[in-house]
Parts: C-alpha cells; sequence; structure tokens
C-alpha cells in the first residue's frame, strides 16, 4: 500500500463512511416501503433490502479494514501498517448482490412462466461476470487485469443482451408510466454496471498508483450507490405505478365510506 | 494452530465473512417474507430465520476468533498468536440449529396429531448426533476422532430412516409442486447433512495438518450456506406452494372491491 497524504486517506475514509451511512438508509427505506406497494411487489423490495444490508456488512467490514491498514506518522501522512486492505470484500459482495439486482428486476416486471428460466440465466451471467473480474483485481501486474477484465465482459455483454433484446417486447407490453421507469431503470443498470469496468482499468490507464488506488475506491463508492440505492428507489417506483395502475388501495378511506 | 500462508488465511477470513452475509441477508429475508405466505406455514419460516440468527451470531464470532488467533508476520505468514480457535461455536450453533431445521420441515408439512412426537424424535436425535460428534472433534488423536464420528453417525441413521421411511406416505399424500420440492427438500437435507461426516473425516484421511484445517472451515462454511440459507430458502418455496394451493390471497384487491 502506497504511503497517502492526509486529503486522500480521508477523502476515502469519509466516502466508505458515507457509502455505509447510504445503504443502512436505503436499507430502512426499502423494509418500510415494503407495505406501500402491492403484495405481488413486494419479493422485489424485499431484495432490494438484502442487497443494500449485504452492501452496508461489506462497507462496514471495508471501512475496518482501510482503517488498520493505515497509521498517522509525525508529518501527518498515512503509511501502511502491513494489515493487508481486504479487497475480496467488495467482490464477495458482488457475487452475492449483483444476481439480486437482476433478480429484482424480474420480480417487478412479473414476466410469469417465463421469470425462473430468465433470472436464472442473468443471475448466473451476473455471477460469473463478478468471479471472472476478481483474478484481474487482485493481479499484480496489468497485464493479467487486463486479461480478466476482458473475459468479465463476456458475460456482462450477454446479460445486456438480454435486457434490451429479449425484454424490448414485455417491456413494451408495460402500460403508462412504468414502461418509461422500465427504460430507465435499463439505462441505469448499463450506466452504472458499465462504471465498473471503467474504474477497474484505471491502474492500467497509466494512472499512477497511488491516485490509482485513491480513485478505485471512489469509483467504486459512487457505482456501488448509484447501483444499488438508486437502483433499488426506482425498482420501488416501477412496483409502486403498477400497484396504483392495478388498483392497489393506498389511501385511506374516509371513515364513512368504511363499513368497518 | 499450524502457520498458514497469506492465500490460505484469507480464504477463511474471507469464506467466514460471506457466510456470515449470508446469514444476515438469509435472515431479512425469512422475516419480511412470513407475510408472504399463509398464516399457518409462518411458523416454519419463523424457525428459518432463528436458525440463520443462530448461525449469523455464531459466524461472527468464529470470525473474532479466527482473526484473533493469527497475526501477519512480516514474511507475510500467518503465524499462531497463542490464542485459541474456538471451534466449539460450531458445536453450540448446531446444537440449537440442527434441531430446528428438522422442526421446520416438520412444520411446513403440517402432519397434524403427529407433528409433535415426530418433531419430538428427530430434534431429540439431530441434538445426540451433534452432542456425539463433538469429542472427536477436539481430540487429538484420529482415533477418538473415528471413534465418536461412527457413533453419531446412528442418531444420523435413525432421521434418514424417519424421513425417508415414516415420513415417506406424508409425502406422498401432498399435492403438486409442494410434493416435488418436499422430495427435493428431503435429499438436499440428506446432501448436505451427509457432506458434514466428509468434511468431518479429512484428518483422519491422510490430508495433511495445515491443508485439513483449511478445507475442514471451507466445507463447514459450504455445508452452512446449503443447510441452512439453501434449505430456508426451499421450506420459503414449499409454503408458498401450498399457500397458494390453499387459496391464500396474495392479490391485490380491486379498489372498488375492498369493502372493509
Amino acid at each position: 500500500m502506497p504511503t497517502l497524504s492526509g486529503g486522500d486517506y480521508t477523502l476515502v475514509y469519509n466516502l466508505f463512511s458515507f457509502t455505509f451511512a447510504a445503504m443502512l438508509a436505503s436499507f430502512i427505506f426499502f423494509v418500510l416501503s415494503r407495505s406501500q406497494v402491492a403484495p405481488n411487489y413486494r419479493n422485489a423490495l424485499t431484495m432490494s433490502a438484502l442487497v443494500v444490508a449485504i452492501a452496508g456488512y461489506h462497507y462496514f467490514r471495508i471501512f475496518e479494514s482501510w482503517s488498520a491498514a493505515y497509521a498517522i506518522n509525525d508529518a501527518g501522512q498515512y503509511v501502511a501498517t502491513g494489515a493487508p486492505f481486504n479487497d475480496a470484500y467488495r467482490y464477495i459482495d458482488w457475487l452475492l448482490t449483483v444476481p439480486l439486482l437482476v433478480a429484482e428486476l424480474i420480480a417487478v416486471m412479473k414476466l410469469g412462466k417465463m421469470s425462473g428460466m430468465i433470472t436464472f440465466r442473468l443471475a448466473a451471467a451476473a455471477a460469473l461476470m463478478v468471479i471472472l473480474g476478481y483474478p484481474g483485481e487482485i493481479a499484480a501486474d496489468n497485464g493479467t487485469r487486463a486479461l480478466w477484465g476482458a473475459i468479465s465482459t463476456i458475460p456482462f455483454v450477454y446479460i445486456v443482451y438480454v435486457l434490451f433484446r429479449e425484454l424490448g417486447p414485455a417491456i413494451a407490453r408495460q402500460t403508462g408510466q412504468a414502461q418509461v421507469l422500465l427504460r430507465n431503470i435499463r439505462l441505469l443498470l448499463l450506466a452504472t454496471w458499465g462504471f465498473y469496468p471503467i474504474v477497474y482499468l484505471l491502474p492500467i490507464l497509466g494512472v499512477e498508483p497511488t491516485s490509482a488506488l485513491v480513485a478505485v475506491q471512489v469509483g467504486y463508492c459512487i457505482a456501488d450507490v448509484a447501483a444499488k440505492c438508486g437502483y433499488g428507489v426506482m425498482i420501488y417506483a416501477i412496483a409502486r405505478e403498477k400497484s396504483i395502475a392495478e388498483g392497489y388501495m393506498l389511501e385511506a378511506k374516509p371513515a364513512t365510506a368504511a363499513g368497518d
């Protein structure tokens, strides 16, 4: 681990804390908002809650690992303590959460009989993408990083293909605002998931090691907040729109009209 | 405790963390999914939630115990600190969770009057199996390990006998998808519970101590995730199928029809 300036160290430290807080708040939001959508869509919100709970746990661990990996010296710089900064937490997190993210999209679409098979294919491709990226992340040389990065792009391309080609007709059948939101969430997924490989490639793109270390951590935090919290809020919005469209009662009835 | 390479130490460390995260996520899932099944089946989901809560607690402790038992040296190897790695956590965990796992299977089957007695016999056998395995796990010599391993197989064989012979007719009376799932969950229980003795026997099978230590921990983690989280998800699926078959309302009622 390279020596960091006070500014660099605390930037990463505070961003880890911010991301943990975002996951915690999102978790509470998704749990409490389950009752705001029709029972059919509660599974999707449950999955959103699982994703941010898993990520919150891992950000807590990442934060602790970062704190343990560095100690401040007399010059105000942060030097490595020898305790390793454990990058594996991110990958274990993604291994669990990325399949859930595609599963919740399918759950909120309510595709009927084809749901199970599409969910399985997307979740398997998502897990494969994460597994294939890991050897590159921990590799010492850029060639290995580039190689595994390229290989893990194959399942990513497959996911994009399924989302935009196979699911196109199903999205076109959705009505009103839900259709617009589904088109948008697909773009959000593409944009955020496409952001991870850019961060992954930073060490290769001639960025010097200290800046690359900081930039990778900052980048992954931003991507995780968008891809988990932001994405989950959109899943909620879709579930809410569909619940209202299907006539699910969310408003309080006047006391006189309620016959109980 | 033998000295471990960085790779071996972090493999076990990350797997403990992964297993904790899996238990945490499963706990949230089982608690939130209780409302998705008919009231008759909520007890089974409550038991699933208890199992993964107990296991999550113990994995947190095991993780801490593992961290405390080792310290990194200048060569990047992990050497024993002298703090003992506490294997008893697993057995305390199993003593509580294994009887619950058989109890939730009987709870989801809804056997009527015979439920109580079968649950008691299976839970007692499960507890006995765990208690009899422990002296072998902490034994220094392979002979003692093999002896207690063999003795604890007796209640395991009894459990298999009850599940496949006594419960066979009850499962045959279940209808549709629920029957298929019940047959599958019985196989999952047999496969995962049969995996524990294999892990238990690794130190006897001529595996050298360092590899055996790592392999036993990795093996138990995988078995626990399958036997607790995976099993619980199948219990949920069975409860969901039976709820739907019995006409439990999960769909939103149109606003006009909601006359309450």
